[in-house]
């Protein structure tokens, strides 16, 4: 009896769980959900274009439950040599440029040519603010109820690394599922932007006409890392204002040196509400994909950004290891009250906490 | 008998030596050589200003033998509470700007103004080249033969990072040997502007007019770190176009954001050759020093400066450590081959690597 009023209690007014709860049945139910999991079945399901499949593993790839971290490796394991096959774009521009409304009529205009597109999203702040830039899928009314695209909100986490790793494997998935597009979508802030850059092979910065919009992405490096730089809400009275825009982007633009791709970045206008300018971007993209693949850039990009992920995923490992000692935390701060008070170097700082044995 | 022959040998032909020639009695030199350093008699000779002392001091924190390790680090310890008390200056700019003439001219003027002027250099290139930035003395002659200057040429090292190290350790020797103005010098190319930029109070770019070379700097974020950008050889037919390339760089720092030190940085043009311009750049640094002294940007940058040191030491230190172990060496190519050919994902590689045990 003790023991069902507990139970009771846990479910009925969330009070956290006592040590002698019924802690081996949970485990016996979650052994039983997680035994259900075949990841062969998945694969195969996934492999036959089944949504629901792919949302499963998308769960299971985002999942912080360690049972789940093998089948998630074994999942994306089997999914590799059907992945690879897709566009992969990065779309980034700050909150009120129309991202929301760019993607859906842009992904409508690619499901209109017969292509199945997916919207991923990176966005780190997501996991503090708990609003993901995708959570409010009405916003792209038509795209979500199109058979042709698929929609996942953003994963969350602790960290942009973890965020990352976790839309990287999300694009793996989707590719085998046979997604001939992967957009990937992030806010104009912070280092997203970096972090989307290494795992698309285009990048589209969409900006704003006027109000002193043109050249805040200088500073970020962000118009370095542009393939194509689209002016949105290009109409109307806005229209004006976007085209002497596109010269000072242009010129701009031409001020960097020539890319590793040889390809040399554009400035479009484009009205996403009114559905100008669109097709264009389209074929500025495939123009894109055929001089790089003709040129072999496209595979090197892609490998380099293999090589990338490798190395970033090690060092972040080693970083976070070192960092989250306990023995660290605490002397840590100790040294750099010593650096801060001139009676020790960075250095010898440093080389004091290397050594400290744990 | 033998032995004095492979002795010989050894000096007059340069055979690498036995295992059995005279290590001991080598040894033993060494040993007294050592012995001979007290860091206590060293320091109290650089706080007198006794350049010998320095060089030897430098010497020491430059140094790969081991031996030598304990003794810097406690020289430096000992002339911490005496440092901290120059102005640190950083100039940069592409070979053929004219960097020798202009510290040349600048440090002559400080030294007619009763400062006492140390120069080093960061040039990681010199420990391939063996040609060091500053290794040309002769052309800084009239600084050379200066009392009241120091020239220090570049440390050799085989990463930026230890060379960087070996330069902020002697900054602060200069300092307890009563510097007033630190110049610290490199080419305008690479990594090393970032670092001379994380070692000083002030960052000086010198350009040349004409010649597509105005924006060049845009690319590698050196404008965005100059806190003045001064156009050298701004004389004679290069007059009208140095004022023109002054303009084209004035616009180009407004499109930046306010710095963090409240600082709009300057154009300024100058003449090293003719000794123009010179004295209204020392005004500037002087200018730039109060205006962060009194709004405390000097000390924090000082300290964050510190802060950035000791993280970057540890961060290179386990980097360095894990990817030197052989196993790991042997292991990376294998791993990236695999993702080259689609066997594994990057993440998954990285967690395989990093449980590699050794």
């Amino acid at each position: 009896m003790a023991k069902g009023k507990k139970s009771a209690l846990k479910e009925n007014e969330g009070i956290s769980q006592s040590e002698i709860t019924n802690a081996a049945s949970i485990k016996n139910i979650k052994k039983k959900r997680n035994a259900k999991i075949n990841p062969k079945t998945l694969v195969a399901a996934i492999l036959k274009k089944d949504i629901t499949a792919l949302s499963r593993a998308i769960t299971l790839v985002e999942s912080t439950n360690a049972d789940h971290f093998p089948i998630a490796h074994s999942i994306i394991k089997q999914c590799l040599p059907h992945a690879n096959n897709s566009i992969r774009i990065g779309i980034t521009g700050v909150p009120g440029v129309g991202k929301s409304t760019f993607i859906e009529t842009f992904g409508k205009h690619l499901t209109a040519r017969g292509k199945r597109v997916a919207v991923l999203a990176i966005d780190p702040s997501s996991s503090l603010t708990k609003g993901s830039i995708l959570g409010d899928k009405t916003r792209m009314d038509a795209l979500v109820k199109d058979e042709n695209a698929y929609i996942r909100p953003s994963a969350s986490g602790k960290s942009l690394g973890g965020v990352a790793r976790k839309t990287r494997e999300s694009i793996i998935l989707c590719e085998a599922a046979g997604f001939d597009v992967i957009i990937i979508e992030t806010v104009g802030v912070g280092q997203s932007e970096t972090t989307v850059h290494s795992m698309v092979d285009f990048f589209l910065l969409l900006k704003l006409a006027g109000a002193g919009d043109e050249l805040q992405g200088i500073k970020r490096g962000i118009i370095e890392m542009a393939d194509t730089i689209a002016i949105n809400k290009a109409d109307g009275d806005n229209l004006k204002q976007a085209k002497i825009a596109k010269v000072e982007f242009n010129r701009a633009l031409h001020l960097y040196p020539q890319k590793a791709s040889n390809w040399q970045p554009k400035v479009m206008l484009c009205s996403a509400l009114k559905n100008e300018g669109i097709d264009d971007i389209w074929k500025l993209v495939l123009e894109y994909i055929e001089t790089t693949t003709k040129n072999h850039y496209f595979d090197k990009k892609r490998k380099e950004q293999n090589k990338f992920w490798l190395i970033q995923t090690i060092e972040d490992q080693l970083k976070s290891e070192f960092f989250n000692r306990p023995d660290i935390k605490k002397e840590l701060a100790t040294q750099l009250h010593l650096i801060d008070n001139n009676k020790t170097t960075p250095f010898a700082a440093a080389y004091y906490l290397l050594n400290l044995t744990h």
